[in-house]
């Protein structure tokens, strides 16, 4: 029997939270080690688990596996989210390489000097770049690729979540997506994620914000 | 039939370089449009080819292909680049991911206001989160995963052989990835890649920069 899937990160969303909405619409449970300081950051370095020095790291099927799109396509292609061939699969890829571009902008925020300038630049491009592209898929569509759910489907919805997060109103424009996100709140792993006192992280605060800062040694630019 | 390959991106490296070798290793033979000014970018924007609005764009069997990733993972999967199941993909994957990373670094550089501080700082990358993995990797294998030619293989090649252009003498410390370079140049096609006249592209210069500026409209803060 495989043992516990076990990721490492902080305690927050992060590069992490993609994986964490894939492992549980896979319905795969998961443990979670949470790097709170430096010490806990070197002590992976030293037991040569980061590959790269970076986290992500999942612990899975007796790997350890970093960089979070590789982890992605790999928890995707054991549980039959990517496609039955290599055309859906590479439309899979396209939307999701997309989505993650703009959750990489909305993750950045909490870190950005001007958030103000880029919170508009990210609005402006969620609403004219991405969001356009997804709500002409899905009008005659319940899925994204292949009429069956997929990688795609899944960071669709997280997305979508941290948009209205950051700009209440957002999916006014686009019913369709906002119409697919409905239908995947229903799915009963995504209903129970939804839910107080599971593993979804908050958005990023404060404290967030200085654990990064202080587990990478990152100094950022003062005003 | 399938229609010739066709690529749309700058008469320059970029993110295209690495499909450009990927495609020569699968001999795969390939046509390029290169976009020289922003009227040949709104084209490709009214003509609704580039799904995020941005390139590469790769037209290949009856698909419009965008990101970089999502194209090379087509490319690896189509022509037995991409290991022979799922354990050997995620290697693939993240050794990829990491190549891909450096790469990117060292793409910016150019567009970078403190050239020598990132330049110094790629170099103590390389040599030391990098090279190093590879290295342990190569001390008894000939490919990377699988006993078998990869994606990860033609991109360590392409990078090793960018980092050298920077950094003379790079390698010297890290002789299984200096000989596995070695290796991979005898394979015909990339031969044939490395002599002048091929579709490699230089490193950038000023008139690859500016025309970047240009199509995109972006303006460098100055000094």
């Amino acid at each position: 029997m495989a043992d516990k899937v076990v990721l490492y990160y902080f305690n927050g969303r992060g590069k992490m939270e993609s994986i964490r909405w894939l492992l549980t619409v896979a319905e795969v449970e998961f443990d979670e080690v949470h790097l709170r300081t430096r010490e806990d950051y070197e002590k992976l370095l030293r037991d040569e688990d980061l590959m790269f020095e970076q986290v992500p790291l999942v612990e899975m099927d007796g790997m350890k596996l970093i960089q979070t799109k590789a982890i992605l396509h790999y928890i995707a292609g054991k549980y039959d989210l990517f496609g039955k061939d290599l055309k859906e699969r590479v439309m899979i890829d396209m939307y999701s390489e997309g989505l993650i571009d703009l959750m990489e902008m909305i993750m950045m925020l909490i870190f950005t000097e001007d958030a103000a300038a880029q919170k508009e630049n990210i609005l402006n491009k969620a609403k004219n770049r991405y969001l356009p592209v997804f709500e002409k898929v899905l009008i005659d569509t319940v899925h994204l690729v292949g009429g069956k759910l997929s990688l795609a489907d899944v960071l669709l919805t997280e997305c979508t979540l941290m948009l209205e997060e950051l700009f209440a109103g957002i999916l006014g424009d686009f019913p369709n997506t906002k119409a697919f996100q409905g239908r995947m709140r229903l799915i009963p792993a995504i209903n129970r994620f939804l839910l107080p006192g599971s593993k979804r992280r908050p958005p990023p605060d404060e404290v967030y914000k200085n654990t990064v800062m202080e587990v990478f040694q990152v100094k950022l630019p003062s005003k």
